[in-house]
């Protein structure tokens, strides 16, 4: 099959596609044909050599995918041939609390990913994509939409009618945003550009904040919260910004920290920021295939269509690197493998 | 003032407006110019004498209203005079788990309630009204919209996106519709006319069942689940409902049943449908004030407005009562006490 | 090797000890050695044909196992030959809410159980034996243990410091009061027997009541808890001991209905118990081995030793489950496999 | 009555016996006879005038206290002359989550507090006394138990077995230990004295670990831990202690930051710690009354005792706050008000 390959801090520019064997599914595995693959920053990373645990020979890279299962191996009773999936970022985190056993391989940086004609994963790791979404959309999922789930309601624990506060416009952010209005949350939601923030509105984004004309954005939020502070910061600026997001935070909230989609930041907190404000610091590594059904029960049952930015050829693999290394994308970036 | 007054069980025909002192605000409390009052199922209970730990002494009946801040008490903090509120259902359950201390006394069957040209409250029993909403539609909340938020969200523990199961098109059912689906939940609605079941379908119910028609409504419910069954049911139906709404429910999942606002069946429960389903039977009595608390920041998010089926003049307050009896309104029942 | 073999429905009287070809592990699987295997009462109902969802042909029947690995399948990375485990009850439950699923097969009942000399199992669905506990303790934490760690824990969310009610002293209520008193719970356990009464006092009960001498037992635990009722009961009597149950229940209590090692009783609930009192009646189907690895690693920490009322040889697995159905152990009945 | 006043801020050596009139409880308020105050490491800080949101003017200080109620104010119902009781840390969080208004006054700090023969209360912010513990026990539990309770269980969701690590041997860290082995956790205690080690030992400490032979004590903690980590690691420790806490702690478990004990250091924390190993730092201001009912409850069923250091007489106050000052306690330092 025709496939990306990479070694993990190669750089983007040694992505080359080339010819490997086509898996074959184990007993409890399918083959799912590709059709659409998805890029996070964090697949920059993979590139750059700065993700976590990272092996050394190379890899497909890519860790979302969508496509349809075109074969399936022994006992493997969830699925048929022919069903339309996407797939869990992790291989083994199927439910349940992290840990290391689970969170040990992930899509496209340590076992092969979507980058490919093809791919191969366990039964547990599948969900059904929702009927209403083309597989660009659905590719958009696994990352992104298993994180922003997990930030809000797993992990974060907010009720409908919560106010959230989000940073920028990436991929990560619009989708919270979408999830977070479709669910009945309030959403602050801050970027330095005018334009992206009055595309943001159009989503449905209550209040927006340019973080240039404002920088001491926190007050502002605090003034559009009547003093209060908003229920949930997703901290996805690092550097500095985590002090002004736990000031931004009400007494009682969550600043959740994002990692697998933007660069870890090395700022530093104050603990009494914690303890006189009640506040909690939760770091997010994306989340487990049960937060994925529920994201996907949730779009099937609000029609959601995820924001794509662009949908770039399968030979076109490196420009959709480069566009997202860009940063000037509001949404999601996605390569198409096959019609 | 002007005030109905009315005995437990001595009926809805001894309803009668009269003249009471006007009550004054002790500390910590504040006196309210009643400006709207909501009837509940449980009202007709206490007019017939069957609700629960009833007294002996005339009331001032009705257990739901919104109005002004007229005059507030020593130490009163929370609020100030001109401030719009509406109350708890539970003078004292303010927050936590429920209790017999927190449960003793709710407004028009154990204290004074609404039907009033003024009322007094606890500040902490009270909720401020969101901007968006009159009178008559913030008077819907105490009762029926605490137990909507209970039963989805505070016991039910839903998440967006999770289906729930509603019988009938009265006010409870009605508005816990309108709260699903601006929270993001897929709703299957069930009432014996066509005509009301179209009318929820333009409030967003994504399935209706005429049960008349379709008596083995469970298993449409079934079919319109793919077999699995609805999340959640909110079981107001008695009798012989439970046993079908067990059906109609995932492993997993919760029948909720509901006091307060309809009568109290005597129907019973096969402890296998529990066991083998894993499933959950749940008793709700209304709910706390910090639930209102969630309830109110979700309007005010959402922009929701209740649906009000006929606002009474104060003088027509028993036409109210029969209107409510004749069980023919779609939505609340409401008295205008002053403009 | 040597196994026994049974028809579900076929009596215990056709328990036959054979021989049978020994399995081998697949990928992700283990080949354990059976050292002890314990046994419950849905073996009974198995025996007699009255458990769930039975298949035609005979197993190796009881659900409950414990040994030492002697060999792994391909990609065995949890666990390594030598190692000492246990089981979870349900081959797939694994972590998370239950569903159809998860819960289609478990040991003895729906797959081979450990009535034989060895006995194969997915690496995810072991646990490491403590290793205080010697084999016939540890076989007997599968349907029991988790059954205990589920209903005082995960499903009914107790709090050190709670009080429960329990009944009876068969094998799952004599270790969920071990489990309750090593936990800080406090205990109130019936009885027909004064002598068990006082060995239920000897592991640390608080209070006792002979039902037979004090049928209204749910006055007396009223009593004992200063009319408030118990934070949770352990029903495990079926018939007519439900609206016992809920009456010496708490207001916001819950009642736990348990499954899978008692018959399932016909008795009928009154709505009315449910709502005025907020209360709760639950569902228990024994539970996930992430329960299982929790009630492990608290095994571990507080040395708990569960009670083994008798061991049988392995060529008396019948004489073993007359024990059990005579009803006068104390504490749980094991088979020995294997020294 | 005989009082101590102090201005925040004075220091220490202003602490002056003085007279001031009795309080009288207003409506919902009860009148206590103080009979032991117990002193905190935010008691020193009110007097070195740098604990939070202070007021100008001289207070009764000392936030702990147990007496018994000598008078009743109006419309109180859950308590009654006569009654042992003890009190709430802030005078408004009754249940639930904070928020400013329940958090805004603390006995000793912005109202009266203990070291007087007599102090006023409302009804909602007391808790009974466990009958077997005496007045000084009792005074320990306001701050140190209630915060103890909060870290564990309210907050870090503790379930029993779990492993707990301890920094130190001051009155927090000693009464946590004794919760945690009660409730059946797992402790692992850090202090730089192996005598006051030993002591913990005894108290049933698991492990011990002297910090200053064993400097990076948080490789050690994973030693003992399998490599894995604790569930939850209690920090108090302050400036440079957060980082090695965060190692300590297992992938999925929480550092739970406690103030009003302790000073509030200035460290700061890399997020790439919380990301990496979906970690938690939880800020812990007290708690509320319920979470001190449920504490309440456990040491009546577990018979536990705080371990008092040393009882003061009431004209020695001055030493009780300079020996909580020196460091040297194990366990709480009280003050006898009167027999």
């Amino acid at each position: 099959m025709k496939a990306y390959q990479l070694r993990p801090g190669a750089g983007v520019a040694e992505l080359a596609l080339t010819r490997i064997a086509t898996p074959q599914p184990r007993p409890h595995e399918v083959l799912i044909k590709t059709h659409a693959a998805a890029l996070n920053y964090r697949d920059l990373m993979y590139a750059r050599g700065n993700y976590i645990n990272l092996a050394e020979a190379p890899l497909v890279p890519a860790g979302d995918g969508a496509g349809e299962i075109v074969a399936v191996g022994a006992d493997v009773t969830r699925f048929a041939v022919g069903d339309r999936v996407t797939h869990s970022y992790f291989e083994s985190w199927i439910d349940g609390k992290p840990d290391p056993y689970k969170t040990a391989a992930a899509f496209g940086t340590h076992i092969n990913g979507t980058l490919a004609e093809f791919f191969v994963a366990p039964q547990d790791t599948l969900v059904a994509i929702p009927a209403h979404l083309d597989y660009a959309e659905a590719a958009t999922l696994s990352c992104v939409g298993t994180t922003a789930w997990n930030t809000l309601f797993s992990d974060g624990g907010l009720l409908p009618g919560a106010t959230v506060l989000l940073q920028g416009t990436g991929g990560l952010s619009i989708f919270t945003l979408q999830v977070a209005k479709a669910a009945g949350l309030r959403v602050i939601i801050t970027s330095s550009s005018d334009a992206k923030l009055a595309r943001a509105r159009e989503l449905g984004a209550d209040e927006t904040i340019n973080y240039r004309t404002t920088p001491e954005w926190q007050d502002e939020v605090l003034r559009l919260t009547g003093g209060r502070g908003v229920d949930l910061t997703v901290e996805v600026g690092g550097e500095d910004t985590i002090a002004r997001s736990l000031t931004a935070t009400r007494m009682g909230g969550v600043v959740s920290v994002i990692g697998g989609l933007t660069g870890f930041g090395g700022a530093s907190i104050e603990p009494l920021a914690l303890i006189a404000g009640v506040k909690r610091l939760s770091g997010i590594f994306v989340g487990s295939r049960a937060m994925l059904d529920e994201l996907s029960n949730f779009i099937a049952a609000t029609k959601l269509r995820p924001i794509v930015d662009r949908v770039f050829a399968f030979d076109e693999a490196p420009q959709a690197y480069a566009h997202l290394e860009s940063g000037k994308q509001f949404g999601k970036v996605v390569v198409k493998v096959a019609d």
